[in-house]
């Protein structure tokens, strides 16, 4: 029994992707998840993505979905629908919706993984917002931004890269290349760096011991359990992350007036760990905090689900 | 003999008051220019702007003008025209609009400096744009951030204030009081502090020599004239300067897909000198330049008169 349309919503970060039946409130009616591959080129994601698309069609949840929307990490040209460029991602020049409109015969749309997550927080979020930033904080910083009730992607989908706006010239270097971007130092990739040179300077400590116990190299996970059990370091990590985030807040409430700053991505998992420090960066670097109000700084209602969600959203509003 | 309608364009910035009587097609028909007082309250600006607008409208171009426009430094409520506050003026809550129509009798609008400045820009510089940044560096740094053909001022007008957007949270204080912004590492206020400070550590040197000469303070001008005659550590000074500006410029073509950056303000005067390492650095930190195209950086067509002809336009879009 279906009430409402229904489409495919996709979600390509650098480290999963997330694929589910979305209704029209946002509902998730079937969900499937599969790793990034490590060669994550055009041919390779076209298997994975045919493969995903056939599963979600034969489960019953996804009879009569009408539409398929993808939401992925890198330049997306709007609404051609093709990806030039990734930094976590070895995809170059891939024509998503070309291929998936081919393989499913149903009406395809690509749009950037940021975007889609901002336009399920605005949408269809705990409030809805005409004016609202959502950052990813995964493998990469993505972000959706809402303006008077739209994304802004920019005339051919190539802006709304916040991830790589510098925080600090002098930074480590980003996986685009640059150095210092916000990205560089705020991201599931920073943590995961810092936690590497943590555990090498203390290798007793907590963050080296829960990496060696589950027997691989340290990730951002064995930093967010040493940080929950208390270890001071792990907890300085954060800190020195959610500072960054922060100040990139302060830089995007300085660009923009919204209302809420809404976090997601796989790091909104770690709570305040992550947006404590966050909000206190946010506030110290306010600009004219006696003039302009300065928005709250929400985790994402949808959490780290805000992608693949707003992907089905997309789908069924341009279809 | 008036040709087309007109009105009176002011542009308010932290050194001076430019006024202006400007036509549809953007001619300034006439002109005043006053120092920003050292007291830059409502009241000291409410007797300003009064004089300015009574000898405007006695002059013979100023006959049948029909509408005031102010662009002003600062945190301007739109439509409002009142402005809470500003960094590098004294003025508080300051009702510009209410003021100036009670005074004049003329309808009035009131945005912030970087606005108008950028409508102008974008309407009439040397090529129409629809999506565009102009960056105003002069006392502070402003910003008119042109999306889809028309002005992003956030939902209040309290947004585009990319002045500042931190570009270095270890960097110095801002006249905002912040530290690390972009207007406190590119602007004429940044260029004055280095220049004192290259002046106090060489008193022999050309800065240093220039102002003594001059019987004054340093000044950016010192700074300017210093590097234009080949001295190199005034050049040096334009380096970072320009360099500082070229990272905001990069972070920005993140944010926003334009076609074009545009470099107003008073600074824009000292051309390549400041252009020079902005483009540089603009293309250093360029996200994704295989995928992305990285729009030129421009000087304003209109250079550092943008504001009050883009005071005056706002007039007459708008009246």
């Amino acid at each position: 029994m279906t009430n409402g349309r229904r489409a495919i919503g996709i979600d390509i970060g650098g480290t999963k992707v997330a694929g589910a039946i979305v209704g029209e409130d946002g509902t998730v009616h079937a969900e499937l998840r599969r790793n990034t591959p490590d060669t994550s080129d055009a041919n390779t994601m076209n298997d994975l993505l045919r493969d995903m698309v056939e599963h979600l069609c034969a489960d019953e949840a996804g009879e009569g979905v009408c539409a398929i929307g993808v939401g992925a990490a890198g330049t997306v040209v709007w609404p051609v629908g093709r990806i030039r460029w990734a930094p976590n991602n070895s995809y170059r020049d891939w024509d998503v919706r070309g291929f998936l409109e081919g393989a499913s015969g149903l009406p395809t749309v690509v749009d950037n993984d940021g975007n889609v997550a901002g336009l399920a927080e605005a949408r269809l979020g705990e409030t809805r917002y005409d004016d609202m930033l959502l950052l990813t904080v995964g493998t990469g910083v993505g972000a959706g931004i809402v303006l008077g009730g739209r994304i802004y992607r920019g005339p051919h989908g190539l802006g709304a890269e916040v991830g790589h706006m510098n925080v600090n010239p002098d930074g480590p270097q980003c996986g685009c290349g640059n150095y210092g971007c916000l990205e560089a130092l705020a991201s599931g990739t920073a943590l995961t760096r810092m936690g590497r040179s943590a555990a090498a300077g203390d290798p007793s400590g907590l963050i080296a011991t829960l990496a060696a116990e589950s027997g691989g190299e340290v990730g951002g996970e064995h930093v967010t359990r040493a940080a929950m059990a208390g270890d001071v370091t792990a907890q300085t990590l954060f800190q020195r992350l959610g500072r960054a985030l922060g100040i990139g807040i302060a830089s995007l409430n300085a660009i923009f007036e919204v209302e809420a700053v809404v976090i997601g991505g796989g790091l909104v998992d770690t709570g305040e760990l992550l947006l404590a420090p966050a909000r206190r960066a946010a506030h110290e670097f306010a600009y004219a905090p006696t003039a302009r109000p300065i928005p709250p700084v929400l985790p994402a209602a949808f959490r780290s689900d805000a992608g693949k969600i707003g992907a089905g959203l997309l789908a069924l509003e341009e279809s």
